[in-house]
């Protein structure tokens, strides 16, 4: 079995049913909102992640369907085990519709004029903005400035020198030219974006109270 | 066909074909989260809801590939359409995910003890609660209330005495006794749940600075 095994990445198999459940879980709510932004963006490069992220739950998936046929000793084991698989199933499942998606993205641009006019019409939610180096966000945390309490807009993924963030922790520190890829308001985006030009100085309460 | 047509909503066919790709862009982006949270709150009503909606996305595909085929007129056109009805089809796919999801429901609760552990240890994000007859923010819309940039919860859906409300807009207002399905960090949570009871009074200014 060596060299299919050469095709998966084993590390996987280390996680326990839980984490692997709850990566799945995850990358199933990201993969969907990333999929519109590839389209609503035009970006190949966010494309190229949400394929990535597919062929990760592809991973996921079967570390999971190994590590429960492993744990399941008796028929209940199964049983219960069955249940978890199926919900593996579906993420999945919505990874791949996701995946599906952005291979539009491969069509020439001709072919596609009006699509991501459509979804940026259709959509108030999802926007990118990037980090200007005269910006007081840079070299805090996400938890420090207190983004979405402040604004409202979630951080759906950051995209940095070091390459793609999806649904980034508090600790993760901002850097100049960051794209922040978030999700909500238009008046809530519009308040960030003073701040991620540097044109205001951030003040989390401030942006409360105009926001 | 007048005995198919029973089967689908003909009102559909009315949208144009931007509204009709919107409406399945946010059923697809909402009913991941419901069947999640289906699963975590254990809730047959929420499965039911899942359920409804993959129905909606049925309705609403059908409803855009008549649109389209009725939109096109030369090759071009077509080509551009049927981009459109990709997207259509992928949303569709993630839509029948989340019902595939919330099938387990139908299971005994024997059978699926360990999920809503598992769903809710393992997500930060999606949480419930009910408003009570003592809070401020009863009988005001949430886009006087200001809750996602007060809190930094987002509002999935409500659940009040008229059924369901999914991605409810700014007009909404809330009514005693609304369930409120909410996405953000614990402490937003917690701070909002301060609200919800009628413990504190709302102020969205020192919501932020608390939150």
């Amino acid at each position: 079995m060596a060299e299919f095994d050469d095709y998966i990445n084993l590390n996987k198999i280390d996680m326990n049913l839980k984490e692997l459940l709850t990566e799945m879980k995850n990358i199933s709510e990201v993969i969907v909102d990333l999929a519109y932004a590839a389209l609503m963006f035009d970006s190949e490069e966010i494309a190229q992640e949400v394929s990535d992220l597919e062929d990760e739950m592809d991973n996921l998936k079967y570390a999971i369907r190994i590590k429960a046929m492993m744990a399941a000793r008796t028929k209940e084991d199964a049983k219960l085990l069955s249940g978890l698989l199926q919900i593996a199933n579906a993420a999945e499942n919505i990874a791949n519709a996701a995946a599906d998606m952005v291979k539009l993205q491969e069509f020439p641009l001709e072919q596609r004029p009006f699509l991501s006019f459509i979804l940026k019409e259709s959509d108030e939610k999802i926007r990118m903005t990037q980090l200007s180096a005269d910006s007081d966000m840079v070299n805090h945390t996400i938890g420090e400035l207190g983004i979405e309490s402040g604004t409202g807009m979630r951080i759906i993924a950051i995209k940095g020198r070091q390459g793609w963030i999806y649904d980034p922790e508090p600790e993760i520190k901002l850097r100049t030219n960051d794209s922040l890829i978030v999700r909500g308001t238009e008046d809530g985006f519009r308040e960030l974006c003073k701040y991620t030009s540097g044109k205001e100085a951030w003040d989390p309460e401030e942006a409360a109270i105009h926001g």
